[in-house]
């Protein structure tokens, strides 16, 4: 039997055995999925608390039930940070975030830790997949050199691929099932292999040329929605400055039934993707000699959003006779999307810095996020405020950032000295400031 | 009986003759919609020939056949250049072009000579609606004063209302009735009184606040056209650069269930709309201290397209120790786009054009445009050549321009010497030079 044979055989017949490795917003629901289809799998992470929680059944992530991971270790799985086991796994899967560093450029420690961790127990026979989001050539350049230096020859002995994660976490409408996938093999044997273990769980597979062509795919999606949020930003400006509503535009723009897309503006943009991904095909196509103009612009824009909402707090204090140094200012919501705990990249976190620098005095409330958490470049020593009509006419001024279900926005209206509205949640009030 | 019921009983009985003044892509499908429902219609115009054809059944586009003008006229329709003859009608619509001067700004004059021809005629009784796309404060700011300079009252004893074209001409999915219409209105009646007229011949009417916000929801929409297609011409740059097919990525971008929007890249943007409109905008912030950087960067993106495709010509001649100058170029496909025989600001134009500067023998063939037509800023004076594998071989190279249905796409790649593919119709022979 061919090795790709045997591969196949044990991926049909379950007896694969699946590494995850970062069991984040990625993994989690990717390693449920797995052990939904009847694989036994195993979860590595290098965070010895968040192992210990999901061994005693606790999901880290609001929108997955702690039930899903109970359903996991009855099928098997365990998490651990003992990166030897990867050896008994025929599929590793890495799920780790690729965040930008501090110079805005594409910071892939977390990949290259990974496999520096792993490369010891590559061996024949074993699939890995990358669905790190990453500039094009990652697979090839960053991840195949280990591999060869295992004495490994891929697509003989060896399978490497890149798939690129789709997850929307808390949309109800797709899971990972029904979210199609694409895989890009560095062989034509490696996208075979990569196909049969993807379609094991997933309806859908969508095969490309390369594993570049698959990375490319993923930048496009979100450079997409990086530049139409930046677009529908900057349309707000506009349409503020000529006193039109852009929430009111944009709602009926989108009565349209061809040939557009509805974008909101808000606060900025947040979570691991929007914000980043964009600028990893920026720093690769300089070593190309192309430019990405609207990845810079629309990071420009989006990124001068929060001061945007912060200055429109400024107007709006100073009419009435204050200044914001010294005022008490009540953010809502703090997660980066509605109904979500999730605080990565949070521009809101942006917008409290930056009241803060104007010397307000800040508080926060979000059912979501109880206490402020410990981010790399924010710091907040705050817990989540209650809402109640007593608290809220304590403010000066309470700015809506994120627009959860569960505010009661007429309470907020009702009772807010100043309401400043970054959602378009009260669109005909015009004692509300849009910003 | 008020004013308005008495319209509001002259449109439900179809007594109101209605007066459309423009009859080009915009006017002659409304007509005809407004006819359909049972409405006696109007067409002024100013050009006298196509008056006359219109007056003799014939319809100047290709899409709507003369069977339509025919039942037009049979429910009372003619065409005229007689302004005076607006007198007699309840409702006057303008549907005449608003292009762009030679330094990009607004053009109006089309609006204001149609306002000059009309003006001695306006009366108690009747509404005027303007569809065409223009800047925010046009209605109120150029056709109110002459409303008023009539000594009539609008809201009381005159209708004035914005409600943008949103014609997608050869979209057989949607026609004038099926896509819903925006309507703005100055004051409360003129939206009631528009809402009226236009829910008697259209399934969905979509009532915004003001004439401003009308107009700024047409700009919304063409702007977001126009700037992803800024983008993924970008992007075709980059990826080109990267050796990655921009056609695969879209289409596997596309698979992604939400969150995305397939544009494709071209050789520039052509028609009416997406060149212009966004301009509108640009100019009018200005007088609001403010800017449209996505605008303006999808513009210039988009307006390099065609020398990137001369290069791409250039470059592959070369190859073949050709120069461009002396060489014999064949453009496939002029008009702006697949299956239309309308040239309006298109980008082939401009690629012809660019050719010949660089010293080519340039030849196009368009079945849907015979001869090539008058524009304002192209002069041709060329007809198009039949296309058979004698004629193919015998050119230098063959760019693939617009890609008509009616193209043998097998004929052409067998016979040309040298293919430039702008529409990824040759996606997987690496012969085809991609541009």
């Amino acid at each position: 039997m061919s090795a790709l044979d045997s591969f196949k055989e044990k991926i049909d017949g379950r007896s694969a055995v699946i590494g995850v490795l970062g069991m984040g917003y990625v993994g989690i629901p990717l390693a449920i999925s797995m052990a939904n289809a009847g694989f036994r799998v195993i979860g590595f992470d290098i965070n010895k608390p968040h192992i210990e929680g999901l061994n005693n059944n606790k999901s880290s992530i609001k929108h997955i039930p702690d039930s899903d991971i109970k359903m996991m270790k009855s099928a098997g799985f365990y998490a651990t940070d003992d990166f030897s086991k990867t050896a008994e796994c025929e599929v590793l899967i890495i799920c780790v975030p690729t965040p930008l560093d501090k110079t805005r450029e594409p910071d892939l420690s977390f990949v290259t830790a990974t496999m520096d961790m792993i490369s010891p127990y590559l061996r024949r026979g074993q699939l890995l997949s990358l669905e790190s989001t990453t500039w094009p050539g990652t697979t090839t350049q960053i991840l195949l050199p280990y591999v060869e230096r295992a004495a490994l020859t891929v697509g003989e002995d060896f399978y490497l691929i890149y798939s690129p994660e789709r997850e929307d976490p808390a949309n109800a409408d797709f899971s990972t099932r029904t979210i199609p996938k694409v895989v890009g093999g560095y062989t034509e044997a490696c996208l075979e292999a990569g196909t049969v273990l993807y379609e094991s769980f997933i309806d859908t597979i969508v095969p490309v040329s390369s594993t570049e062509a698959s990375e490319m795919v993923k930048l496009l999606e979100n450079i997409y929605r990086s530049v139409n949020i930046g677009l529908v930003n900057e349309m707000k400006v506009v349409a503020d400055a000529m006193g039109l509503d852009i929430f009111e535009i944009i709602d009926a723009a989108k009565t349209k039934p061809f040939g557009f897309t509805a974008f909101y503006p808000g606060p900025g943009i947040g979570g691991h993707c929007i914000p980043i991904d964009p600028f990893y095909l920026t720093w690769k196509a300089r070593e190309f000699g192309v430019h990405t103009r609207f990845i810079e612009l629309a990071g420009e824009i989006n990124a001068a959003m929060p001061q945007y909402v912060v200055d429109k707090t400024v107007r709006a204090l100073n009419q009435a006779g204050k200044s914001l140094k010294g005022a008490n200012v009540l953010a809502l919501g703090i997660a980066y999307k509605r109904d979500v705990d999730d605080m990565r990249e949070s521009p809101s976190a942006v917008v409290m810095e930056l009241l803060q620098e104007w010397g307000a005095n800040v508080a926060y409330s979000d059912s979501n996020v109880p206490v402020f958490p410990k981010m790399r470049k924010h710091q907040f020593d705050l817990s989540s405020v209650d809402l109640n009509p007593e608290n809220i006419a304590g403010y000066d001024a309470v700015i809506l950032l994120t627009d959860h279900t569960d505010f009661d926005y007429e309470m907020i209206r009702e009772n807010a000295a100043i309401l400043i509205d970054t959602r378009g949640k009260f669109r005909d009030d015009t004692s509300v400031v849009r910003a």
